[in-house]
């Protein structure tokens, strides 16, 4: 324990870094960074160019450099790897394991990805061959080739003695996979288990059979659930003949997670590609225009509908007052319906029967809610404005909005949902300028009709 | 292979089960349940009323029951206890790791959870005792007190002996503790490494000293991160004074990453209590309304506001034709702006140093986008409806909202992250609610001052 290096990134550290790498000062860069994690060291690079951080890394050995690499996110990945020559990254990448380098030459261009794979050892070579051809979010993206398998007739000290060979190249394992002479999966046992039984035993024996498996094809967000739903630690993966081929761990699985949050998230806020805060202006300036291009020519067209209805305006002012009431709230219930239905789809167990039960059930708390709403509306402009016929025209044409609107968050998220599209599009900026418009149609096509 | 059970969820199957259920059919039951995961049982239960839940329940093993008790989420666990006695629930929890009963107890009304803990076997109350000390949001409220192990001075072979001791009760274990004879965390073994090692070894100079833990104190989204970061399939918990408590395990930190998503994404949709779809009709409307009432309280504010402007708008009816596309512009670009603030807060090395700096890159950002939407809309609006003062003045209102809004968006997530709160809240109601009123201000005061 008294070894644990406590790192913290302050101002003065990254200063006075700064100031080492201007002096090419090595021995403050080796002593400072002695025995700080690779996680940590990748957090420091964030704050330095490319060649300052190659540097850094051309200091240290190469399993770290290798670990830092590996824990830089895609995009900075990207960026840094280009000033490395295919022979540098040859040897880096040769210290990781199998799913991290078909990660990081399925991020390069064709040349440096043909001349590092031939650059590789034997085995690994063929390892990320296999992986690289499979897309980057299916089970057979993302498992490892690296694993621990004893044959099904083996015995227990046969078992434990192929586990330590094989132990050599895995550094984290939580299982021993069990196959037949053809590699069909037959089960799994667990090394305590192996540990703690009869030496003589016959490993089929011990093995537990009834265990869940991915097949390569599923797709990362199914695998993720599936982990989640088990609460595993580690999955095998099979192909569509029942042969192992790959195992999935749970810190894979981690990162699908937190990725697939953060995609809804940038989808439900509009920005349209992946964007941090500390990219440049001009970066940050193109990332948020799409969006807001959406919601301007959105605006245009409110402000060109509204104009048919210049006649009324000129008459009654006030129409003009409830517009903006009438849209947020139509868009508050639309972003709100569509969020109770992404989040069931995200539900594991989610069925599409009941269509029409659901959309009843919708339809009776946008009535509900619609009610309650316009009520207060009601009152509260009659004491405000003292205009009867406009409050209940506002009135009217609220509890209409609040019913389609409901209606138009329900029905979206599910039929992306249906044709393979992300459901949290919903609740991003198409479906608010839909609602926005349609919430405008619905007000002055009440107030035409009846004031 | 062949033992493997492939579960699914059929209208079919769930008809046939309530048939069942209603006749009280133990043989079919049982025998449908047979060799299903827990995880699937308790997807089932939800489709089932309590007291026929229960009725399944008490057909399976008690282990069975534990583990699907466990599963289910917390609001349908509450709701599904209330039918158990004290007894029978002690009987079930007696069976979970500590963690587990922790947080079922911690559900529990006083009464019940003084009379399960005193009916628990002595060990697991003194475990479960220490837990129940705990917020359930810390460290010590996620740790399991389920842990193996050894002294620092033992042989290799002596630890595996303990090993095989205490790995009864902890059935995936990750990693053997080294402690000292007081309970102080020396560092940490692998049960490979143990395997593979010389018998006659000290355990201390094999062990890994250099390990990351977490204190009991430390919030669950700290503890997400850091494993996150490291990659660690588990983290042993300490006290202040250095001494071993507890281990959390990767399963629980998906549970708590998988909940902050869902949280964020309920702020920003402005859900206020924890809804899903197949909750009751009034459920639904409660849970929409705060939010609701916010919108049409700002609503209400904005057409006073206007009122405010009556004379104006009564001599140029057009001005209010751009209240939508000012208001929607700028809570689009307050929502862009809170969310990239909310991602840079959720990275571990987030440092508030730079605010300065960070505020100048947002007044750049919002320059650019405002420059580029103004001269469009400027552009559109002449030809469109030819009015080039009103345009001009359209235009000079829509770049200082988006200013305006970028700065309110940035600068809102930052405090209220200071002061504890959720900075997700700032994508939600209050201001969405507050950027409408902001932009109408603006275009107001504009018209106001220009027209």
């Amino acid at each position: 324990m008294e070894e644990l290096v406590q790192f913290e990134l302050t101002k003065e550290f990254v200063d006075r870094f700064q100031q080492a790498l201007d002096e090419r000062d090595q021995a403050f860069i080796t002593e400072s960074l002695q025995g700080v994690k690779a996680a940590d060291i990748s957090a420091l690079l964030y704050e330095f160019n490319s060649e300052e951080s190659k540097y850094v890394l051309d200091l240290l050995p190469v399993e770290i450099q290798a670990e830092i690499i590996i824990d830089l996110d895609t995009d900075t990945r990207v960026k840094f790897l280009k000033i490395y020559q295919s022979a540098e990254l040859t040897r880096i990448v040769n210290t990781l394991h199998s799913d991290d380098v078909a990660d990081i030459l399925n991020e390069q261009p064709v040349k440096t990805r043909e001349e590092v794979l031939s650059g590789l050892d034997a085995e690994l070579r063929t390892q990320v061959t296999e992986l690289l051809r499979y897309e980057e979010n299916v089970a057979g993206g993302l498992m490892a080739k690296e694993l621990i398998k004893v044959r099904d007739h083996w015995t227990v000290v046969q078992c434990i003695d192929e586990v330590r060979k094989q132990a050599e190249n895995v550094d984290k394992f939580y299982a021993v996979y069990v196959v037949d002479d053809n590699d069909f999966l037959v089960g799994r046992v667990s090394l305590k288990d192996l540990v703690l039984s009869d030496a003589r035993k016959v490993v089929s024996d011990l093995c537990e059979k009834d265990i869940v498996t991915v097949e390569t094809y599923f797709s990362d967000l199914e695998v993720a659930d599936i982990m989640r739903k088990y609460d595993l630690e580690s999955v095998p993966v099979i192909n569509v003949r029942g042969q192992l081929v790959g195992r999935i761990t749970i810190d894979d699985v981690v990162d699908v997670i937190t990725e697939q949050a953060e995609e809804d998230r940038q989808l439900m806020t509009g920005i349209s590609v992946d964007i941090e805060e500390d990219d440049s202006v001009w970066r940050n300036t193109r990332a948020r225009l799409p969006w807001l291009l959406i919601g301007i020519v959105g605006g245009l067209m409110n402000a060109k509908f509204m104009g048919l209805f210049e006649a009324e305006l000129a008459r009654i002012t006030a129409i003009a007052f409830f517009t903006p009431l009438i849209q947020a709230t139509g868009g508050n219930v639309g972003i709100q319906s569509s969020s109770v239905i992404v989040q069931s789809l995200a539900n594991p167990g989610f069925v599409y029967d009941g269509l029409w039960q659901r959309l009843v059930k919708v339809f009776l708390v946008a009535i509900l809610n619609g009610l309650f709403l316009s009520t207060l509306v009601y009152g509260a402009n009659v004491l405000l404005f003292s205009e009867y016929r406009l409050s209940m025209v506002v009135s009217i044409a609220l509890i209409s909005v609040v019913i389609f609107a409901s209606f138009i968050g329900t029905i979206t998220p599910l039929i992306l949902n249906r044709f393979g599209f992300n459901p949290a599009l919903a609740s991003g900026p198409f479906i608010t300028t839909t609602n926005d418009l349609l919430g405008l149609t619905i007000y002055f096509l009440t107030v035409h009709l009846l004031l």
